[in-house]
């Protein structure tokens, strides 16, 4: 790619702040193109809203520009609405919408026109209401470029954190965490910290599954029975994995100070921490993915949109990260 | 309790560095006398290795003393050993020892000759080993005492996480969450923080089970057909109860600076947060226990008795917090 890479920026749920925050965004000078794909008329309307003065540029296939759009201006890839959107409610007639600004960011990146995706949040429900399918960007995207396993990441400043597992129940977690999802969620995420944040040897600091990671098995033998040889095989193929640790001691300088990134067994786990570590600057990026692809670790916020009351330091962190994880593989 | 109210403290596990805290904390003064309830050859020993200087103070059921020791020395309530220490060895022999130092502790608190009850770390698995049945400091303390039901809560400054399940595996926790059991733990952590903390009407946070907390019952249903309800029956008897809360955005200062404590469902979920925060500064609280009891947060730490090279952080917090939980009902 020999142009300033571009970078596709969907608002997300219409109703929601997404549009407020690429809105917010426009307001500064960007290091590389970014193409907001929104329907122009919403991006129009929410910034008088606002009273945020933004030129809005419309762009496309037709004519992508190789600069980064000066400060006060916003390309735009305009995307028509279902319905006209009323800030702050839901509704289901934009749904095909969302998925059809997610579709042409994603298929753009596979199609070479964007370097990376950074998006904004949507809202499941209503897209779900309204007949499709659909269990979020993540699974989304993952089924539009064919990739059977991705891996969810949240990263902040000095922090990462995977999961093995992510929206299943608590129940539901224990049966989950087998050998072949550690080798293959492992291996995605050593494979990314390399190629995607240019990390030549990444250390990994594994948490157990159970209270005091087993406690030698009397608080649960999955440490001895499932983690424990399956991070020795991954030992074995080179990679530097620490772990099972407990997940209470391991969150402590002794053991973040030398680590790339933690690897949780699942959600409630691993993301408390993160997230007060990092709140409101925290990424979440997708791994596994033959496309780079960020996002804001919060939701739609249906409450606040239009009211101006925001922060965009999550969206800031994302495009942020987006910008590295394309360069690194250029630069290492 | 007309006098100086008395502490007791033991140093749990005798080749840890349970005697080593003991020993520094000793070159203070503090504002109530402390009663170490350990062997006295062991203590004089440790001090010669740290290079100390601790007047050693015989004291006992004879003769207790009514003020603090001056900075420098240590009243010890000598308790035979049943070998002698070799620093940094475990050694079965002494696990009746170690014992023996919590039940006279515990009585003593009973008793009335001390007004709480400090622990330094024991070593659950060479008391197994030596053949008697133990599961930790807060099982036997409940047993001593004749509590059906305690709560294990963790504090450092400005945070408070109490535990529904403890030390479970983690399969076993969605089963473990039953109203039975929620009504228990909620009471006892509403009445503690009232009557030991001298919060006239706390405010507690309730994290979900699930991820997302449940989702609306996408991501599970304890939520919906546990939690709620006996939350709704809590409030109904006055609780000041949020919740079932998310717990990867409960963490966050928008909710933490409203809130007396958290209530999180199990130990890694409520945890790693509260340890990364109060980094060397926790203290672990045993609540619903006829007697004030606190611990510091951390393990034995074999390798490091008798180096010096310790932080005393959490045995402080863990002092002060006893004092507090003592002061505050006569204050409020």
């Amino acid at each position: 790619m020999p142009h300033n890479p571009r970078f596709a920026l969907t608002p997300g749920e219409p109703a929601g702040i997404g549009p407020d925050l690429c809105l917010l965004l426009a307001r500064q000078q960007h290091r590389h193109p970014l193409i907001c794909i929104a329907s122009r008329a919403l991006m129009q309307t929410r910034a008088l809203q606002l009273g945020l003065a933004i030129n809005l540029i419309e762009v496309g296939p037709a004519a992508w520009p190789q600069q980064p759009a000066a400060a006060g201006s916003l390309y735009v890839w305009d995307t028509p609405l279902g319905a006209p959107v009323e800030t702050g409610q839901l509704n289901g007639a934009n749904a095909v919408y969302v998925l059809q600004t997610l579709t042409r960011a994603a298929q753009g990146c596979l199609d070479g026109h964007f370097a990376g995706l950074v998006t904004c949040p949507v809202h499941k429900g209503i897209i779900n209401e309204a007949g499709i399918a659909f269990s979020g960007h993540t699974e989304f995207l993952a089924d539009l470029t064919g990739t059977p396993q991705v891996v969810m990441m949240l990263a902040t400043h000095g922090l990462r954190v995977a999961l093995v597992t992510t929206h299943l129940p608590l129940k539901d977690v224990a049966g989950a965490i087998t050998a072949e999802r550690l080798l293959k969620v492992t291996r995605i995420l050593h494979a990314d910290l390399r190629d995607k944040f240019g990390i030549a040897k990444p250390r990994i600091l594994v948490c157990g599954l159970n209270p005091h990671a087993g406690e030698g098995g009397h608080l649960g033998r999955e440490e001895i029975e499932v983690i424990e040889p399956a991070l020795q095989q991954l030992r074995e193929e080179g990679m530097d994995l620490i772990g099972p640790l407990p997940a209470d001691t391991l969150f402590t300088p002794k053991h973040l100070e030398h680590c790339d990134a933690v690897l949780a067994m699942y959600h409630d786990q691993g993301l408390p921490v993160l997230k007060y570590k990092g709140f409101g600057a925290a990424v979440n990026v997708t791994l596994g993915l033959p496309i780079v692809r960020t996002s804001v670790d919060h939701g739609t916020a249906l409450d606040l949109a239009g009211t101006g009351r925001i922060d965009s330091g999550s969206l800031q962190v994302a495009l942020e990260t987006a910008y590295q994880m394309v360069r690194r593989p250029v630069a290492g």
